[in-house]
């Protein structure tokens, strides 16, 4: 047995509250290792009754692990547990605290792991309405000009071409004016970028946090907008910028002013007096991004500042939550504040973290529901768009991915393929629309929220900043049909088969860049394969399900002759 | 290279703030595989500036892996980093966020890990006071009866034999009289268990939280004896029971008269109605102890109600922290406000858990200071008393101990030997005073705050409760000499050798029951031997530096022939 490989700690992912009455407990060990995991529980006073039995299976292989799970439950909630460990060689080894031991007798007393109490005030309350969502970004200056009389100075003409400062007159009635379009679509909720009072066209340098930009809108548009989306049943979430204001702030511009003797010297982070734009000398965002000067979430009166504009536009406006700019480079302890207000202010209401990398220290349940799942794009872009990996490496990617957060929060994940902060998918694809389409339809099949950019679904492309937050086309005839049509299809196929919400994620077939996966939950399965190749290919795979193709309906009784064509896709409903 | 084994993730304790301008950076790796571990590391934003390099050190071998740490700085607190691995076969390897690459390129780009920002907000401050302490647990009713006119009903004669239910009359007024003796021994921190108004000896159901119960004494007593110790510079920590109440606490009291229609009961957690001590239907402490009903600490106003206690005591009469009862079954929400409040009463008050197994999720630095070390206790009763496990095992079980949280926790936390809940130490050595003699010179050289449960230091013995909580002995006749001057001695080395309290531990020699450790802090070393078997041993180890012995000052040149007497041990000073 590799006894190196084998991991379990008493905390988030390993052992959490699924819900009130049941304790999901995972252990980690090598790959192909372990062919029988038992795990013995029992409350973890009463020493009375004999320790239960369960049997743990196989969630997720990545690389060089194997991930068992298995859910139990107590009466009051105490549990003591061990495991029991047989490997292909039929030796059987008992794991706990301490380590490990060959017989059971020890590990029933003291060095059993202990999950103390599944205390109802640590349990994660998991956003069924998040799981349910298909997000669409909007990038609000770029999408649709509603109303040209707050254009702001010099915008440039619709679609032409794009540079850093660039303004092009997008709106928040150009929003509110391409609801149908939206609703068309089908997603369920919409994310703008920051709209808030700021200089630049992307405004992440918020100079006003209450104040709709006037080239945006107003507060009555802001209304409008929040209103006409949860009219149509969609659900519209903002971006709050915490991690730095803009230069132009009113406490930065005191600052710059009265330097030392500023009420607000504290707010931010000071190298030296005086304070200069031009010196760059105090703590910004990015590498002297002099217009991003970072605030101190630490100082109580920043605090309380930054909490309550998180409350306010919940309360104000209704707005369901909220996506959270550098939100890796603020404290916990600031984050877990402003979990609570924003959930006093609606409980339903979601915390969507901007974290770029491996997130769980944030992702505990006390703090965010989800965040922006670059691995996720990261490994879509090497796997469909540019073919740097091979299947294996890619399966291996993402089942490393759904090893790392509790279940619930895996649902949440915002799987998106591109963002203004990226090169454009289809760019990334070389313009190759085949290779994009095979992307979108493993991206709605996967676990996790489905996430459009704007323009993504026309065929927009575009390389990184400023290029990938070109204008919106209008222009029917020059948007994507088959592209637009393949996003409706793929929604519509998520949302009438709630199994690729809920659904667990099985690899059945991993080789020659050909993916078949099984999506189940409870007694619903269904069967996806992905041939990421320029040529057909035949599997032979075994099922004892019969299997109706989603598309044309045909029935199938095995997969013996599975063919896929070029870049191809099938979806199976197993019955 | 044993990949399997390589473990890192980016929180505590792997990646956690030293201080506001030191990330600590921890990785764990087979035992004695890797021969050097470099950890690459930059500014995260500043892509322009090459990777800084530094050598990581093995601090710990546990079992099956050996730790590597370092720490590092970087002006603006934003880390990427990964690392570099070379086996013994001189295989180069390197570990990132997204697993092993053979080639370092990639990682030093979107796959490096990430340390976001060191925040001030979520950076563990320190308690230097906790770990320059020596605890003294007293059991108050057993400890001393300063004032026979509160004694309660039917107290027993101090000295007789113990039954579950006795009281002797012990008193806060006690403890005050023998205060000069606490001093004496040089102990700088007292725990009470709890001295709250409650029906018990022990005093576990607290039937009020804001009255000292009047058999130990009155709120005058109780300031009496905060300030006696303060004046005398000692420290003391009350204990609080906020996992239960008693049964005869207000609020269960009305939940028991007037049932569903009472105003307290979502206070508890009730199984049915009506509640009743007989049927126990409601949740309590332990398997079913009906006067110790659970609290339901998510609920608001237990929580408010709990949290006034804990400042209320503070603020009051100045104790100096608390020692927390049951603490692993209160949610973790109510501990970080728990912090809030305590810190915000007296930044420097200290909070100890009693949880009895691994505690990381609690000791984040959010939440508790330190807890109750119980796996330090077993081992020690282990190796030294009982003589079950051999010097390896020891040896491991304590490396894998220190690798479980930051190095500030660890030398924070309360290294008991004994308490009120276990068998006496003295008895587990079967009253083989040498053996306990050999624990008390290591738990004192060990890293961790020692700790005295009353009468130990003077050969008090006793079997599980209430055999364990016998009445403290005065009569000095009657008292262990030999064991109180060790006791001394041993605190006095201690205070006078800070490296004991700061120093890193590193294990020199490890073999037939002996063990020869060395503790570092910057130019000092101490390195202390120890013998645990009934024959003498003579040992060859070979150090670079002058050893001094600290109790006979004679100046070793090397240890070719360091002879240790049977349960025998020494401590010399390197120079």
């Amino acid at each position: 047995m590799n006894r190196h490989a084998v991991y379990h700690i008493t905390e988030t992912p390993y052992a959490y509250g699924k819900d009130l009455n049941t304790l999901l407990i995972r252990i980690r060990t090598a790959k192909n290792d372990i062919k029988k995991c038992n795990l013995y529980y029992r409350d973890r006073y009463n020493s009375q009754t004999p320790y239960y039995v369960k049997e743990m299976k196989i969630v997720a292989q990545a690389n060089l692990f194997d991930y068992f799970e298995t859910e139990i439950s107590i009466k009051r909630n105490r549990y003591r547990y061990y495991f029991e460990l047989i490997d292909t060689n039929n030796t059987k080894v008992y794991f706990d605290e301490r380590g490990f031991r060959d017989s059971k007798k020890v590990q029933e007393e003291f060095t059993a792991f202990q999950f103390a109490y599944l205390a109802p005030g640590d349990l994660y309350k998991e956003s069924i309405w998040l799981q349910e969502s298909v997000v669409y970004q909007i990038f609000p200056d770029r999408f649709y000009n509603g109303h040209t009389a707050n254009d702001p100075e010099n915008t440039s003409t619709w679609g032409s071409s794009v540079t850093i400062n660039s303004k092009f007159g997008g709106d928040l009635k150009g929003i509110i004016d391409k609801l149908d379009y939206i609703e068309d679509l089908c997603v369920n909720l919409l994310y703008l970028t920051p709209i808030f009072k700021s200089s630049s066209n992307h405004k992440y340098n918020t100079a006003d946090y209450y104040d709709i930009d006037p080239q945006f809108g107003t507060l009555d548009t802001a209304k409008e907008l929040v209103k006409k989306c949860h009219e149509k049943g969609i659900k519209i979430i903002f971006d709050a910028v915490f991690n730095h204001s803009g230069s132009d702030f009113f406490a930065f511009k005191d600052l710059l002013i009265n330097q030392e003797a500023s009420k607000y010297k504290d707010w931010y982070f000071i190298d030296d007096y005086p304070v200069s734009t031009d010196k760059v000398n105090y703590y910004t965002f990015g590498n002297g991004v002099s217009k991003m000067p970072k605030l101190n979430t630490n100082n109580k009166e920043v605090r309380k500042y930054l909490l309550d504009v998180g409350e306010y536009w919940i309360k104000e406006i209704g707005i369901d939550g909220w996506r959270l700019d550098v939100s890796d480079e603020i404290d916990h302890d600031f984050w877990r504040a402003f979990n609570k207000v924003v959930k006093g202010a609606n409980k339903d209401a979601v915390i969507i973290g901007e974290i770029m990398h491996e997130a769980n220290s944030f992702l505990k349940g006390d703090q965010m529901d989800s965040i922006m799942n670059y691995p996720f794009k990261y490994a879509l872009v090497d796997f469909f768009a540019n073919r740097s990996i091979c299947v294996e490496k890619f399966d291996d990617i993402l089942s490393f991915n759904r090893t790392l957060y509790m279940n619930s929060i895996t649902r949440q994940l915002w799987n998106l393929i591109g963002s203004h902060d990226t090169k454009r998918f289809l760019t990334e694809c070389d313009d190759n629309i085949e290779r994009m389409k095979l992307a979108i339809a493993f991206q709605f099949c996967y676990q996790g929220v489905p996430y459009i950019y704007y323009g993504d679904e026309i065929g927009l492309n575009g390389g990184d900043d400023p290029q990938c937050r070109k204008c919106m086309v209008w222009e029917e005839e020059k948007q994507n049909k088959e592209l637009f049509n393949l996003y409706k299809t793929m929604i519509s196929i998520r949302k009438n088969n709630k199994v690729l919400i809920y659904g667990d994620y099985k690899t059945l077939y991993c080789k020659d860049n050909v993916l078949i996966f099984k999506r189940s939950y409870k007694s619903e399965s269904i069967l996806i394969a992905i041939n990421n190749n320029d040529e057909e290919r035949s599997i032979n795979i075994s099922l004892d399900h019969i299997a109706i193709d989603i598309f044309t309906s045909q029935r199938k009784k095995s997969y013996n002759d599975l063919s896929l064509e070029p870049m191809g896709f099938k979806i199976f409903k197993l019955i």
